[in-house]
């Protein structure tokens, strides 16, 4: 039965679990949440996951919500792309945690602030210290990368996926790959994988539509 | 063996695992990390945990980073305070995650900023941005809690502890059980559970220490 995935494109936890389920073949469908005009905040959408974040996949009768969550269980379910063993698996856990705790959930903020708010609306210390919080937690992935070639264990898995995921988007959110050598390979390496795609070639939505 | 937990006591993510270790009756030492010294930014404390962060927990030969995985396991070795099933257990995970992408992440911040950080380096607007994202944090918390005695299931989980970990805390951050109630509830029913002691009765290190 075909998955479907509420997503909208500008989403970096969405476009983690679309390259998950584009990258492991798996039948899917967007269904677009108009996350600009206020849809997740909506009591409609809180039924369906009372967070109020995308994305949520629906298998079947089956409703998930959390990124981490999600990605976990396709490569549960599909056997690609997860660990292989308990301690495996926990090592792919491991990265996903400081991914939402660190790097996703900073990026996701600081691109906010400084691309989807209007302008008088930005601040420049919550953008100063939001970039400080960003750089701290990419110099550890790039520590990371220098001896490993994939995150986590000896091939690539979610966990690649999880912590790369808002690393493709252009807007600028104080990122630039020329600063991380080992990001800036790693990210390479994930695009050259079969089924990758750029976040708005996979999900409907992109501020092209709001210009 | 006695297990040994690498943590300070004013480390939220720490108490969490401690709280756990304490209410599942498990044999465990907390071994100092140095926070305020820069103990966990040096290179030794980096080979240990490359992301430089408390707690780490070591279970013989196991090394483990990350309060949500460090959490996953003890439910799953002890079978106490976890899902009983593939469902449960990801919705436990689930809750896991919203804490570490919206609630852990941003009140650790916001209480560091409010009362570690030297008066001089505080910055208003940050702090009114994190306050604001730590309400709708606690927002959600609140109506998952209208309905549920514990966030994932019909017990007390791991979840409940990751999720509860900074609201313990004396040190104000801009949260207030009475604008919560049923979080205040949450947070009585879990405090009367055997184990439960507050965070600077289970770690070492406190603020008194540096006063």
């Amino acid at each position: 039965m075909t998955m479907k995935l509420h997503c909208f494109g500008e989403s970096g936890h969405s476009y983690k679990v679309a390259m998950a389920l584009s990258m492991m073949d798996i039948e899917w469908e967007p269904v677009f949440i108009d996350f600009f005009k206020g849809e997740s905040r909506s009591p409609e959408y809180r039924e369906l996951n009372i967070m109020g974040e995308a994305p949520v996949l629906q298998d079947g009768d089956l409703t998930l919500t959390q990124s981490g969550v999600i990605l976990d269980y396709l490569s549960s379910k599909t056997g690609k792309m997860g660990g292989r063993s308990a301690d495996a698996r926990r090592e792919v856990l491991r990265w996903m945690f400081f991914d939402n705790h660190k790097l996703s959930s900073i990026a996701g903020m600081l691109r906010f602030q400084m691309n989807f708010l209007p302008e008088d609306k930005r601040n420049a210390d919550v953008i100063a210290f939001l970039s400080a919080r960003l750089a701290s937690a990419l110099k550890t992935l790039d520590d990371q990368l220098t001896n490993h070639a994939w995150l986590a264990g000896d091939d690539i898995t979610v966990a690649d996926l999880c912590c790369a995921g808002y690393l493709y988007y252009p807007e600028p959110f104080s990122f630039d790959r020329k600063d991380y050598p080992n990001i800036d390979r790693w990210l390479d390496a994930i695009a050259s994988q079969p089924g990758w795609k750029p976040p708005y070639e996979l999900m409907p939505g992109s501020p092209a539509d709001r210009a």
